[in-house]
């Protein structure tokens, strides 16, 4: 099927205003008599909230409001069953960084002196600031009313019998992989303007990738209904899932302005970034991988604990996505997971690109690497013999489509010249391969219900100006562009004529956000429909126009004809104007649910996506064995989206993933002292890669057409990240033979392991 | 039927906003990097420009763009048969005040101090500056490519045999009336802003009434497709038709916004509003009244000369409208009217509420008091004797539904206590009677073409959020409200769960703007449609989820339940999500189109209506016979509005127009010194009634359900005005004896009409 505009690469809708300094991010906007909000954070890891004086701060001239925690006494969390934090703390200050107390003030420096003036009076506590403490304590519990301990999620799920195949497997390797905890470090710090009017009307602008979710929160934790609420996400500087919650600053600014009677707006700083955290979570991984002597896998048996900071967050889904997204791209005729998430007094994780399944995504992978090793075989010939087909179950039940892990590892096996480097290079020099899947958002919307995850409208006027609206959430990754491709692809107009709008519950139709890749996929066949139903009148319209059957009508560009008379040419316009005649005002709507299979969700487990994409990753580095000094040089990264729909848009998803992998597999480091105190937040302390730091990425898609996808579509946001850690642990050991099973692969660690010459 | 909203008085959707201070009028918007824009006018009547040398205004530092007529070398004008203005002069300036060019600084002063620096060369021509003067030469053209010397508009149209009735008549009255200019002065002087966007996409942000007519001529003018223009119709201040055409500001910000690169606004000084003008014209009209001797009306002749001013403006209608408004609420067995529009070296007169029938009611009304006083007949029942019925067509072919001009007399003869007051009052102090009739919008639309004149889309979704979008204008008449008020209606919501969005190109479909007095009408009749398609998915959810009949269903206030079993209630938000669930995304439009009758629109004739509505007044005056001074005590106004949606909202309406005529009567004049320079183009010198000088106002409905109106309703904005200016001139009469034929009745007009003691 051939595209007019699906498919090529043209700017992006948002690009102008976003290098010209035009887009205006939260921060941007200023409301008429807007006061500044800040929060005081506890000092403490654990502390006993004994009293809070708000009396000095509330004298302070220009000091208009403010709040403690029992101002706010709602529960709320993003997951339904999970609601178990507080805008500010109530009782006990869980964390370094937990907020006790909020203030608004004329300006930020008035809100400053006002935060210092605070008295607390904390009585501090015990605190576990490790899983492993935290399980051996179950009586220091950081949520009272938890039911285990401290135990926040535990899932044990066997495929197979596990113990049957390792016992039968020719080799077996084990190991434990620790991986550290990184954070999204987004460069826009978390931002929320709220406006309480004299209607009793809420309105929150917020750097929120989850519009929706937080509308519900904030009606739930301010006791409004929703239809009183409206929640604006502006121009995003960078989410990556870190922004996917509601956060403290959004209902503290909503009850500050309540009570002012004036808008507030309150911006984190970058410290406080740090501690609004929801990153990835740390995970101790021991892994048992066996096969037969010609490299094809018998079973995989898993123990991790995860480690899950204070909060709930999306926990759930974490522990399950530590488990369940390994069913593929290798069939497992045996598979285990047992996953334990613990809560810990520090602040908590959450879900940053890969959510889940990054961290044992490196476990699995390397110990691939080392079958490969042990047995002989070329590592992506062994990855090649076990692949899963397309149109495959996996062994947790997973209904896989379009599978085009094949190509990938072909792509990245030729692009990086692997044939004459794998165990060629000189010593120093190494490459790796790692493969993965990931999903195209999930089956189920995050609390239950049975309406569209998606939904998109589209209206066209006598102007020719087309306005799609989709409550989705454009946090960079390209949606208001893939929302005009689609609507300009199927009504064959000019793409300068579509406008679209997003993030705002009051001007667009609900969808769920931006979170576990599944925008695109969503997002877009909602648009699809939309803009079908649309087009059906307009040839309808031009059909009558052109006197010729509907089948023969041609939208092209801006130009519509019958194709049996190609010379007799009406404009969209034009089109757009006898339909409107004919059919009165034009606006469809499109939606997006997940198809069920015999009664239930497709897959119907957590984890279970309307499609899966597919990743290989070749990297290749340099290891300087006398400072320890890791140089990534180049990133091959084959990517299975289904159908590129925008191929520089793609690209630059592919690469960004890469990148950030390539970050959390040297540089980063979220990390505390032993007291609860972060080692570092801030971006001087927190090490990212710079662009000097970046190595030479090289995109390669690979379009297996997803039948289910749009236009055969699918994930491209985060699955590209996967692979990036273990191959570049792959390349470490084919460069100077260390195995190492701890991020970051930093100097100190590299010649630690090289001091103990080292790894399998 | 019984309504549960409708018909009631909730308080306004805008109206917290507009009393708290919290509503954005245009010139209350800034953006970032905004220019200030001003306008350079012509100090004479008629020049021709020599030259324009911009180059000292450019070197002045902060000036960012300078711009002459020749820079916007395309015509536009509300009517695409009469495009005869430019956003600044070519080759003539036409009128004190034209614009002659325009410049843009970083701010207002710098922007003074440049119209200061250029230099113009003009060469002044002779002007004509009144009809008779522009009629006579005919060589002296306003408008070169004018076909017929200086006349703008001739309508010559006779029904029945006037001169045949006029002999047979027992008495005929005959009288010269003028009626002087007056504008609409509305707090709010006119403001726009410009910004066109790196992606070529420019926004209007304009104080108009009109934003789907500026949308087009923005396009026009400045040779940009329509689907790359948005026009956003910010609060507005007042309006009255004194914002219902494009003006040079809007393009000339917009011109210098493209050169500058920055955005530009630009808000007239309160002299420039007197400029742009486009309020009344002066009409002088000859009448021939004839009725038998027992009052029976046998026909109407007039002969009107109207002026013009500069441009054509709406003149074409307003030439037909200064005769075609006249065939009710009387039954005229014979009429004509001879009107004649003529281009004068004026600012351009244009509609001002109740466009081109103000003037002729007030020869009119006038005549019929003549005549009952000469034939002894009380002149409330003169009216009765004459009064056309509902379900008639009048003698010019307009099809009248709903009249319920009797009531109207009946009310305000009761509620003035006339009975007992004319001419029993002492003298100095009498009543007056007067009576009208208007449209309810017009069959047909500005530019022609077959597509709904109103459209209007409703959302709803699981928030339980109803979104009411529609590009019609809100100027204060209250149509946000109205719009909430039929959704609520229909859906059988709160009316809090509303929201409503107006007058933006890119987010509302298309309605043709605030004029006419069609919005109720028709922007309602659309949301009727729109909220009923929309109100049978909810019922088609609530009967299944409540296991009953479609048509037992009652959505009630945020309730719904089965008439037969109304224990089992669900709430609003539970049946929009079970809607939800059932029918995907809630989104319906509705529009309004005229209803042809046989082939053609309703009608037919210009000044056609799909409804009219009828107005009676009596007014109540002392006047001061030693000063002059008429002092109006009480105004009493029966308005049949077919259906009062909003009754204060209508009363409202009721009062303002009959302010609006009182002002016209007593104070108003917006007049010309001999060398063309207006008298007084301030607040200071243009004399506006203040609240103090305002008469007790009495608004009583009637209600004459309009089978084709929303709920049986029609229009009340500007039909309560056509009444008051004769009521005052009968009162005059009634009290001190003198027939005053001329505007405005100030007291030396009062007095030298006394000194001849005076009148019929």
């Amino acid at each position: 099927m051939s595209h007019r505009i699906i498919g090529s690469s043209r700017p992006r809708v948002d690009g102008v205003a976003k290098v010209t300094g035009a887009a205006r991010y939260t921060d941007d906007l200023v409301l008429p008599r807007m006061l500044h909000g800040r929060i005081l954070r506890s000092p403490h890891a654990h502390a006993r909230i004994v009293s809070i004086d708000l009396g000095a701060a509330r004298a302070i001239p220009g000091v208009h409001a403010a709040i403690v925690g029992e101002d706010l006494p709602v529960a709320y969390g993003i997951l339904p069953w999970t609601e178990d934090e507080y805008p500010l703390a109530i009782g006990r200050a869980l964390y370094v960084g937990d907020g006790v107390a909020a203030v608004a003030a004329v300006d930020e420096r008035t809100a400053i002196a006002a935060c210092e003036a605070i008295r607390v009076d904390y009585e501090p506590l015990p605190a576990v600031l490790t899983p492993e403490d935290a399980l051996a304590h179950p009586e220091l519990k950081v949520h009272e009313s938890n039911k285990d301990g401290n135990v926040s999620k535990k899932v044990d799920l066997a495929f197979g019998d596990v113990e049957e195949n390792l016992a039968r497997a020719d080799v077996v390797v084990e190991g434990e992989f620790h991986f550290e905890s990184t954070t999204h470090a987004a460069i826009e710090p978390h931002c929320a303007i709220a406006d309480f009017d004299a209607r009793g009307r809420l309105t929150v602008w917020s750097t929120t990738q989850v519009p929706h979710y937080l509308h519900r929160a904030l009606a739930k934790v301010l006791g409004l209904p929703e239809d009183r609420i409206r929640v604006v996400q502006p121009t995003i500087g960078g989410a990556f899932g870190g922004k996917s919650e509601p956060f403290d600053l959004e209902f503290c600014a909503a009850k500050l302005a309540m009570i002012a009677g004036r808008p507030v707006k309150i911006r984190y700083t970058r410290e406080e970034v740090f501690y609004a955290h929801r990153g990835r979570h740390p995970m101790k991984m021991r892994f048992r991988t066996g096969a037969t002597r010609d490299g094809k896998l018998l079973a995989v048996d898993s123990k991790i604990l995860i480690d899950g900071g204070a909060h709930s967050s999306f926990g759930l889904v974490t522990t399950y996505y530590s488990g369940q997204l390994l069913g593929a791209p290798y069939e497992l005729p045996a598979y285990r997971f047992r996953s334990t998430r613990v809560f810990t007094n520090k602040p908590a994780c959450g879900p940053k690109r890969g959510h889940g399944s990054v961290q044992p995504r490196f476990a699995i992978e390397c110990q691939l690497d080392e079958i490969a090793s042990q047995l002989g075989v070329d590592p992506i010939e062994l990855r090649r013999r076990n692949a899963i087909g397309p149109d495959a179950t996996t062994i947790n039940g997973q209904r896989i489509g379009s599978n085009g892990i094949l190509r990938c590892l072909e792509e990245v096996e030729r692009a990086s010249g692997w044939k004459e480097k794998h165990r060629k290079l000189p010593r120093g020099r190494g490459v790796g391969i790692a493969a993965s899947t990931y999903i195209s958002g999930t089956a189920y919307p995050i609390y239950p219900n049975d309406m569209p995850q998606s939904s998109v409208v589209v209206k066209l006027d006598r102007s020719g100006q087309v306005l799609v609206t989709s409550g989705v959430s454009e946090i960079g990754q390209g949606v208001e562009t893939m929302l005009a491709y689609v609507a300009a692809e199927e009504l064959g107009c000019e793409l300068e004529a579509i406008r679209v709008i997003t993030g705002d519950t009051e001007l667009c139709p609900v969808d769920l956000g931006a979170y576990s890749s599944r925008v695109t996929f969503m997002a877009g066949t909602a648009a699809i429909e939309a803009a079908r139903k649309l087009r059906g009148m307009l040839v309808e319209a031009a059909a009558a126009a052109l006197e010729c059957d509907a089948a023969q009508v041609e939208l092209d560009g801006g130009k519509v004809y019958a194709r049996s008379q190609p010379d007799r040419v009406l404009s969209f316009v034009e089109v757009a104007r006898l339909a409107e005649t004919r059919f009165g005002t034009l606006v469809t709507s499109g939606g997006y649910r997940t198809r069920k299979v015999g009664g239930d969700y497709r897959g119907g487990t957590i984890g279970a996506s309307p499609a899966y994409s597919f990743t290989a990753h070749v990297a290749e580095v340099s290891v300087d064995e006398l400072t320890g000094l890791v140089r990534v040089e180049d990133i091959w990264v084959a990517h299975d989206c289904g159908k590129a729909l925008h191929p520089i848009n793609v690209m630059g998803q592919m690469e960004g993933s890469a990148y950030m992998g390539f970050g959390e597999a040297l540089f980063e480091s979220h990390a505390f002292h032993a007291d609860g105190l972060h080692r570092g937040p801030s971006l001087l302390d927190y090490k990212l890669p710079t662009t000097l730091d970046v190595p030479d990425l090289h995109a390669l898609i690979v379009e297996a057409n997803e039948p289910g996808g749009p236009y055969g579509g699918k994930e491209v946001g985060e699955g590209p990240l996967h692979p990036s850690i273990p191959a570049i642990a792959n390349a470490i050991f084919d460069a100077v033979g260390i195995r190492l099973r701890a991020l970051p692969f930093s100097p100190d660690r590299v010649r630690a392991a090289l001091r103990g010459q080292g790894g399998t």
